[in-house]
């Protein structure tokens, strides 16, 4: 089962449009090749400097210690669906690039390998649901994560469940049509809060 | 032209093996189309709260008062060579979610945001190269960003050059072989510093 792709205004390549954080997830396992791809996907990312800032603490459902320690990091409105996911990943910022020097694209060049990760997921008909609601430091004390490094997200991965199997209000929110800001509210040409040409002309050609 | 793929050790789609970030641009301009499809796909990026925290500031070569503003924010390495990029993309974190209340997830979903550009522009067989070495403050004044937003990075943005056209050091930088670090020194299992036995496996099997 999978959602329909994103309503787009213009046409983005399938692997985009269709990508989506569902809560209903199927029970089956990731397997060992859909997992190595997607980190995999995760190290080529591009990063400032090829410093590369990422790290991942990897915990299968059937890791059943390690599963219950992650899982009690997240907040109680994401624990009550991503306890159901096959796996979820604790992804990690590296904070210096070395002792006392910060690097200020720590958390942009994470997004950036989460975001080549879920790329990788979607091409091989798994969902990835990214979670900020969660206790760092629960989540640092649990998996002994050094101080220099910070938890930044838990993501949940597996196929996509049956959302209608979903209790309320979790249904309603996965039934729920997906929605952006229009590109005129965030795109700017020429010096900000100016529209770009381009866009003004095709809202004018309506 | 393209580049090799990345010699990935693992399978990944052929739209992140083959994503890579040249020094070298070839002059054709980013057509409308393209750049309606790369702020599309930056616009069905994941962000927390779906807060969507990123903004683009479009600088076309074509605009030349525009280009030479944004390209005098560059640092000396990177204007030598982006300014024959055909297409400059000033991104711009929104740093508050409201007045006063800082979002942590800014630069990690601006990142989120740019890796989909970077994943449409693949798809449309242009490249994309990120740039932090750059002057924010003179970004921000050149094109009156409010304070409460951070231009993080300049892309750079068009369809790949010929690297053997370009002066060196550059030359030998684009023909370097791309690296990474092994994902056994960044992906763990069960605790920071574990090995995942997954990985463990294969390099025993070796």
């Amino acid at each position: 089962m999978t959602a329909d792709p994103a309503v787009t205004d213009h046409p983005i390549h399938p692997l985009l449009a269709t990508r989506w954080s569902p809560r209903a997830f199927t029970p089956t396992p990731v397997t060992s090749e859909q997992l190595i791809s997607l980190l995999e996907a995760a190290r080529w990312a591009p990063s400032g400097g090829n410093v590369q800032p990422w790290s991942f603490v990897v915990v299968p459902r059937d890791d059943a210690a390690a599963f219950a320690r992650l899982l009690g990091s997240l907040a109680e409105g994401n624990r009550v669906w991503a306890q159901h996911a096959p796996l979820l990943l604790l992804a990690v910022a590296q904070q210096e690039r070395q002792p006392g020097t910060p690097n200020p694209y720590a958390l942009y060049d994470l997004g950036q390998a989460v975001a080549s990760l879920t790329v990788q997921a979607t091409a091989l008909g798994l969902r990835v649901h990214q979670m900020g609601g969660f206790d760092p430091e629960q989540a640092r004390a649990a998996f002994a994560v050094p101080a220099d490094y910070a938890p930044v997200t838990v993501l949940a991965v597996g196929a996509q469940g049956d959302p209608t199997a979903l209790p309320e209000p979790l249904r309603g929110r996965e039934l729920a049509a997906r929605t952006r800001k229009p590109l005129d509210s965030f795109v700017f040409g020429d010096t900000w809060g100016h529209p770009l040409a381009l866009l003004a002309d095709m809202a004018q050609a309506g």
